[in-house]
């Protein structure tokens, strides 16, 4: 969808009338994305990509985007959105942050199949009123995540909404042939492993719902999560890892659907959890379960992986050359119990929430 | 992301006060998708779905899908949305429409590269008041529809919304090499076709906002649009065409397009245009230009076409074979001038209309 160039009106909404006797004379309203044209905002985006690789065939700009498939790989899709007000809160969400995490989500799905990011489609329902200094905030920092992570933007939409915006992203991965991760290859007798930290997400959501303005390690784990790209392809290239899945909807949920999708229970071990120190010093203070806390909530976007006791030798492999460490924490059993060890007795694992209903 | 379910609680909204006396006593609310868990929604697009091809490695249900790409040809993507108040009015606009259009624009960008389309995401954002019914019906249409069409629902995300539903869809296709159709290969000489006939959506359109129960061919042509897949395959595996492009936008703005990525003018010759003759008569009734209003309303998903007059006997092939007439509006010139040709005189081709402003 495209639509026609007639220069740059941005001035359209300005007052200019003279009679004007108040302070803001002569001070025009901040500029909102409804000043400018569908090509125009286009033409945001675009003058922010990099140099277009060669098997990119036919980029933005064209009915379609055309591209070369990658050599003896098989192709790895996903799409997430983000809507405002259910997966982010405009009031202490910073447009980059909304634009990093669009994306963000989506690679942590490739990495949790073991996939390499290869490119993305945006597609974006604003509101008229969103400034524009926003919209190239959002822009910018979308456009240079993706180029850190070597994923080319190649192609998109952009429409109104009259209500509250959508980030819709699609991304197109690539892996080896019989290297794709999924969740239901985990056998009983597997360990269960969680790369990085969890619960600094939601204590730093929760930092942020009490105090808009707050800023911590915490905040930034919420604000500008970091897909485990690499360790995602690592672990699927040396094969170490018989199942995997990313934390978006909380440990817990990851647990269970890893443990249905492969016909196996499983028991957590609550005190080898890696709960993030910031986050569990949160939680006491405001007398919440640190365990229950992060287990249940989302947005961590880790990675839960499976792997066969004999695998040991290659997951320390992943771990040398990957970008985090991975803590076991507990191991998929033959029944189809999910519990969760704490002190020496076994609870049932706490459910995450829908977000649906 | 994925839900937990906890069996069907369509009856928790319902009330259960025994002291009841109105008529609606017993009478349950019909039931909204607020009423199912993500998970038990998700089931209502699975269950739809015929069974996976063989290149489909790892379909729905996991983080991402994983599929073998087809031998010897490029890919082809493209994303769209469908926003509600925008693209579409729900007050005449039935779900199952709603779900036939979401796939159909995405579909007809494929049809004008030339390719053939493979797969497709889906991407909801649903207000929870949804009546559970039009949740069904509109993936009933939707996903049959895609059968219809040899596409396969490789995956999707479903999400809440307070406020307008939006349908975002990303296909993906395949061309073969050196045979995708792009915007920009139009030479001053070259003839220009459309493929079946236009202004009929545009005229439906103006009956249902007129009257929400209107029902004729234009009305079906506007809320059922049949994207030229067939049509736009045979023209790039014959190399007939040199430019093309769809309709969505109006056919002025797409032969401004087409003009401006070719670097060649174009002359449109109005007497030739295949106006519906239904919307013709709609458009005379009310007072409208039926020439300006066919070529500045979008909603057509029909086919710009630039070909070399060297090129008629492939053309005419491609049509034999093909699913829609073609017939010759204008030609393409070696200056920059866009003209409509009426009566014997020419005047600037009218401007389409940008979406966003």
């Amino acid at each position: 969808v495209t639509g026609t160039t007639t220069g740059l009106p941005t001035t359209d909404h300005a007052s200019s009338t003279t009679n004007e006797v108040s302070p803001t004379l002569n001070h025009q309203p901040p500029a909102t994305i409804a000043d400018l044209t569908e090509s125009e905002l286009i033409s945001h985006v675009t003058t922010r990509l990099p140099a277009s690789p060669d098997w990119m065939v036919v980029g933005i700009g064209d009915d379609a985007a055309v591209v070369e498939p990658e050599r003896n790989r098989l192709e790895v899709l996903s799409v997430d959105a983000l809507v405002e007000g259910v997966h982010f809160d405009r009031r202490f969400t910073p447009a980059a942050a909304i634009g990093h995490r669009a994306l963000a989500v989506n690679l942590s799905d490739l990495a949790a199949m073991g996939a390499s990011p290869r490119l993305a489609l945006l597609s974006l329902a604003l509101p008229g009123d969103l400034p524009l200094a926003e919209f190239d905030s959002m822009i910018g920092e979308l456009t240079a995540f993706a180029a850190r992570c070597g994923v080319v933007i190649a192609g998109g939409n952009l429409t109104r909404i009259a209500g509250p915006m959508v980030l819709d992203v699609t991304v197109v991965g690539t892996v080896k042939r019989r290297r794709a991760l999924t969740r239901g290859g985990a056998r009983p007798g597997d360990a269960l492993y969680v790369t990085g930290s969890i619960g600094a997400a939601a204590a730093g959501l929760q930092m942020l719902q009490a105090d808009h303005t707050a800023a911590s390690s915490c905040v930034n784990r919420y604000l500008y999560p970091e897909p485990r790209i690499r360790m995602g392809s690592l672990l699927g290239r040396n094969r170490a890892a018989t199942a995997c899945m990313d934390l978006s909807d909380g440990l817990a949920d990851a647990v269970r659907q890893i443990a249905s999708a492969s016909g196996v229970g499983a028991t957590i071990d609550a005190g080898a959890l890696p709960i993030d120190p910031d986050a569990r010093d949160w939680f006491g203070r405001h007398g919440l379960d640190a365990v229950v806390e992060s287990i249940t909530r989302g947005d961590d976007y880790e990675l839960l992986i499976a792997a066969s006791p004999r695998a040991r030798g290659r997951l320390a492999a992943a771990v040398r050359h990957g970008d985090a460490p991975l803590t076991r924490i507990g191991s998929c059993t033959a029944d189809s119990a999910l519990s969760l060890r704490l002190g020496g007795s076994d609870t049932p694992l706490p459910r995450g929430y829908s977000h649906f209903r």
